[in-house]
């Protein structure tokens, strides 16, 4: 009776043991959401061909604890190019269709816009003739719009902007004219254990509006361009004033510039779409051990643009070559993504 | 004998049960770091007193999920002074020993230093006559010492240094000159889902060569002042070259202009010790909801050094009188810390 109880608790014990450790182990795994993340597909919208495969191995290779590739967890750095990247870029930047919006709110104040390029075009709806002044016209429509309030309240008229305004192709928001393959990027790093941030040539505090709502990167991981701010002390508290100079361009060879400024770490994946994201890729590519460089190319005329060596905006050329020459991935949109867009959040 | 048999198979079940959740918790506990981080004081080099209080019951507070000054884990952002606040600035900014030492080191290479001040006084050992110059000896030390070089070149320098530099009074590594009441400070915070960020005015690549081993605060988290860097493309590969000229100095009305250029947030905790954090904690209290503004005062010339109102480094005054004004948090160095340093590692 004895010899047989202590067997029937063995039996009990070793299944017990078992039970317990299974229920450790499945807190183990909620907690750390390891097990769902890797059962799933994590990029359901790219086809299967050689750019998603390329992005999952290296996301395998760079968390695989032991291996060759292995990249420990603070160093898990991930770079990416906004317009052109992660949202659409035609028929012309979004910030620069926001600049567009803005001169018509701030018409009324500002008579003399009547009488003077590239602002006349712009009130007459003739967007074209505005922007055929080049850089010049865009940076005066810049000017005229961004500086001369503080951060707090152009940030909410960025938030304003984006609740409100719609994309004239698509007929929704902008913030929803981003590229659903490219979430899952993002997610699929994050799941494991990546920073992700946005390194764009656009301003940094119009993306700082919407970013994290629409990509979840928080504002400090978002380096982009910059205008001169001035801390104020008012009767009412502190300010910090938009002063209409530019500080910073991260574009080109100011991408690697914003990231050793912002980061102070080289990151070990990037990606983006054109010329200007060269010297990123390059300076993601020139660090030692396992990298992912990748590049968009619009190639899908139908369900969103088809443009690269001779666009004026998203040029992709010489960062093409590179790309070919040195074996980094080139996205098509048309072959390796299922969809282009997130569901319409509105009928 | 079944019956026996099942009554002892239950009893063994129930305890089963509670082992397998005793299990579970203790994985959970173990991975969240919950439990412990809660159980001991988190500031046992405090004594007790109103700063110590006013720490715990403010990290409390905004943790405090659904009380009225809860702070959402995405919000709580810290902001640190580093010279006189983390670590020790007497007798001169150790970035200023680091310069001396490289001019030192750098002597043969220029010749003519011999006979031009302030690198005349150097040679000589004569550090005061060197920086009797003010405001431009140390600039042209600085500009003497950090550009010209790598931004990899410059962080192994600085590397190299604190590993073999000693402090003139305590002859002990630099980095060990280090506070360790405000390091548990760091240590609380971050236990409780805060980002720990060094607002400096001391230069960024100096800092992040060892801010992480230090103070584990990450690169991407040393907020600092910059100079111009510049992308090369050279045969063996990118690099960003230090340039001779200054880009941002984090210090002052520089302070709220940094953090949000870095950070994009307002912090809702901030530390400093000297007039030129005044702006800092200005821009944090002028947020909504619960604030901790901090000033270290340096009143122990026994353990430390006793500094205030009219010293050339560190200079307190102004925030001094605001921080009386507004009720913010002043720490007495000789009655509100048990210890000044860590113990040294090596004897």
């Amino acid at each position: 009776m004895v010899a047989a109880n202590e067997e029937v608790r063995d039996g009990v014990r070793k299944r017990c043991a078992a039970a317990g450790m299974a229920a450790a182990l499945l807190v183990a795994a909620t907690l750390l959401s390891v097990a769902p993340a890797r059962a799933a597909d994590p990029l359901p919208s790219w086809n299967d061909g050689a750019a998603k495969r390329a992005i999952l191995a290296f996301v395998a290779e760079t968390t695989s604890n032991g291996g060759p590739g292995f990249v420990p967890p603070a160093e898990r750095v991930a770079t990416f190019d906004n317009d052109g990247t992660l949202w659409a870029e035609q028929p012309m930047y979004f910030q620069l269709a926001f600049a567009i919006d803005r001169v018509k709110a701030l018409a009324p104040e500002h008579p003399e816009w009547k009488q003077k390029q590239p602002f006349k075009a712009v009130l007459a709806g003739d967007v074209k003739g505005a922007l055929a002044g080049g850089e010049p016209a865009i940076a005066q429509l810049i000017a005229a719009t961004h500086p001369g309030m503080t951060v707090d309240e152009f940030r909410k008229i960025v938030e304003d902007w984006v609740a409100t305004a719609r994309h004239p192709r698509f007929n929704r928001p902008y913030t929803e004219c981003v590229y659903q393959p490219m979430l899952e990027v993002l997610a699929h790093l994050r799941a494991n254990g990546f920073k992700t941030y946005i390194v764009s040539g656009g301003g940094a505090e119009f993306m700082r509006a919407w970013a994290e709502k629409v990509y979840g990167i928080p504002p400090e991981q978002v380096i982009g361009s910059t205008g001169v701010t001035q801390f104020e002390m008012r009767p009412t508290g502190p300010v910090l004033m938009r002063e209409p100079k530019v500080e910073f361009v991260d574009d080109k060879a100011g991408k690697p510039v914003g990231i050793n400024r912002f980061i102070g770490r080289r990151p070990v994946f990037a990606f983006g779409n054109s010329d200007g994201d060269q010297q990123m890729l390059e300076w993601t590519a020139a660090g030692k051990g396992a990298r992912f460089l990748g590049l968009v190319h619009h190639d899908d005329a139908e369900r969103e643009w088809a443009y690269d060596r001779t666009s004026n905006i998203g040029k992709l050329d010489k960062a093409w070559d590179e790309a070919v020459a040195k074996n980094w991935t080139v996205v098509s949109m048309k072959d390796d993504w299922k969809t282009i867009f997130p569901p319409a959040s509105e009928p």
